[in-house]
């Protein structure tokens, strides 16, 4: 087992109606906030009004800074540093998924920094001082409740970056599953396959004998198969929405990695896909997943497809091994499609290959020559042709 | 899947060599340390000079407190507590197993506490500033590298007592499997079934939907007993020992019981066992445990004992659910017979039965009656008598 260090100090509070503790949270560390939120759903289900009615109770002062986009834009995190100056805002509640999370942190790391935030995320050692965070989850996918980690894009530049500073994991995160209840069909199932694509992009590497972290991302695994297509098919079924919330947060908030580390592959391909289309992460990672594993299956690393087919989806352990493999790559194929999610990129609109090469060489700047796997450029236009 | 709170600050640095680390990490907070060791092992195999080296480096001072006994006793918390406050120290490190960190935890928690620390353990609300504690970690077992617990043992009285709070939660651990390679075959496996009865304890109970959670368990329980054995029977295999040590610290920091809490009832019992008769903790344990899940077996919990038998032990599911239940329990039974662990209460020393019923009135008062499967006074008097 590679030597690792593990932190994780989010304290999360989990469960139905726990949003009644972020008043008293807020005032412990802060006493005016800056709200960060979409496109206004949490007016209609209520979350916005729980929130405000803790804040006021325990008078934390609030403005607030709404329409971040999916795909969270660096115009958004300028507009939201801009406020929290004027406004001498000394705390963050983003209330919304990753996206909204996401623009949090980079707005978070960046009012302390005089220049332009797009400098922060694109050099992280610029941050110094940063505002603590409070997140209020509304969908399970990201797990940017409980990591260090932001993907902000500039349409500007056709980009679409990943910055990472221990400073921004939340303070505390908010987990309530019943939030969760009116997220769609569409986005309930391009979370699920997020979830599974932060496992896969650690799970399928060898890096020694990682059995015990194995063990849980296989977990990890069965329970967004178990539960992804309940939660598809009946949104209020709490339990599939509590598990599926708890995987969210374990799968990418450090502990399936520590002694698994390495460069990911499919999230810098699907950034570039989501920075070119502007398609939802989830389902571009969907779309990917499955012809990458074909691609880099091989002699060295069948066995652990071979783990992945009998642990996670019970292939019979007495079949061959690139049968049982093969058949794993198929089921979680199948599985996406069960969830109702585009096999192809030609079905998100992408109406021809001509920004492949461009896409695929800024995806290996990404690290992809650093992977298990390694890839270069005319192995990701491969990748992208297959899943045309 | 029930509300829960998960915290766990702690900052684990994994691996080989590790312990490079602790000079700067000490610095970070502070300037002189109590080193708190047990019976001297640690200076045979080179960790504390190792330790030293880095503490010297950094210009950390240091004093110590050697001598902590396995059932860690209040006197050594006292004197401990009178070292801190006439050396004024204002780090702890302990360097050890499970007895040694608990010592470390009450002496943290007692410094600025004027009256007994005896108080402290009995009522933890007078705990107020806690030195920040590091810990280097010598044995896989009791998890307490990454937890907020602590058992202490007064032979004064009998008693042995958990204390629980938060801010004696390790600050950082260090853990090295190699460490652990002169650990004897004896207490290796005795770490193994304690770190498997912190799961059990967990597990076999009932609290609606915690699918990720057993996941979690199944999968630390299939560690233990894949490289338990490997442990024992081949001290220096780098991979098992890893393995066991992560096992140890998920088994009990707090995130495999998120949703499914509530009164433990094999430690309580156990507790009572090492407080007459001394005996190693793990071995106590692995003699109970067995006859705790007959003792519990019955037609409420038994789809647990068979999701225990066919995911751990695999277990054919298409056998009657009893059948696998007492299978699951026997195997259970035999693995620690397999790791050379006493069966019986008889084979570790305890001659008669004259203290059973004693013992059982004291373990009671742990909190048995609000377990998942509530035990009163009789009850535990036949386990101890089935375990005899």
């Amino acid at each position: 087992m590679q030597n690792f260090v593990y932190h994780v100090p989010t304290i999360v509070y989990f469960g139905k109606g726990q949003v009644e503790h972020i008043g008293e949270l807020a005032a412990s560390i802060g006493r005016k906030a800056l709200l960060v939120y979409g496109g206004g759903s949490i007016k209609q289900n209520g979350i916005y009004d729980a929130v405000i009615k803790q804040l006021k109770k325990c008078k934390i002062a609030y403005t607030e800074l709404a329409g971040v986009d999916p795909n969270p834009r660096i115009t958004s995190v300028r507009a939201g540093v801009a406020i929290c100056r004027e406004e001498k805002c000394d705390l963050i509640i983003p209330i919304g998924g990753g996206s909204v999370i996401d623009c949090a942190k980079v707005i978070a790391a960046s009012v302390n920094y005089s220049g332009d935030p797009w400098d922060v995320v694109l050099d992280p050692s610029k941050v110094t001082d940063v505002l603590p965070i409070i997140t209020v989850l509304t969908i399970a996918a990201t797990g940017s409740e409980m990591d260090y980690c932001a993907v902000i894009s500039n349409l500007e530049t056709n980009d679409k970056a990943e910055f990472d500073h221990v400073k921004v994991i939340p303070k505390y995160s908010i987990l309530d599953p019943t939030y969760t209840q009116t997220v769609s069909a569409y986005q309930t199932a391009a979370g699920v396959a997020d979830i599974m694509s932060h496992v896969f992009e650690v799970y399928f590497k060898k890096c020694g004998d990682t059995y015990i972290q194995d063990q849980f991302m296989e977990g990890i695994l069965r329970t967004c198969i178990r539960y992804g297509i309940r939660a598809v098919e009946n949104p209020d079924d709490y339990d599939a929405r509590a598990n599926l919330m708890w995987a969210s947060s374990w799968a990418i908030n450090g502990m399936i990695s520590c002694g698994k580390s390495g460069a990911w592959v499919c999230h810098p391909i699907e950034h570039e896909i989501s920075a070119y289309y502007d398609v939802t992460h989830g389902v571009g990672l969907a779309i990917i997943l499955p012809h990458w594993m074909r691609y880099i299956l091989d002699d060295a690393i069948v066995d652990v497809f071979v783990q992945y087919g009998v642990n996670v989806w019970g292939i019979d352990s007495s079949f061959l091994p690139y049968e049982i493999a093969n058949l794993a790559i198929d089921k979680t194929e199948a599985y996406f499609r069960q969830l109702k999610i585009p096999a192809t990129l030609r079905e998100i609109g992408i109406k021809d290959q001509s920004m492949f090469e461009i896409m695929a060489e800024k995806a290996v700047r990404g690290g992809l020559a650093k992977a298990y796997h390694p890839l270069d450029k005319q192995d990701v236009v491969k990748i992208l042709e297959a899943a045309f």
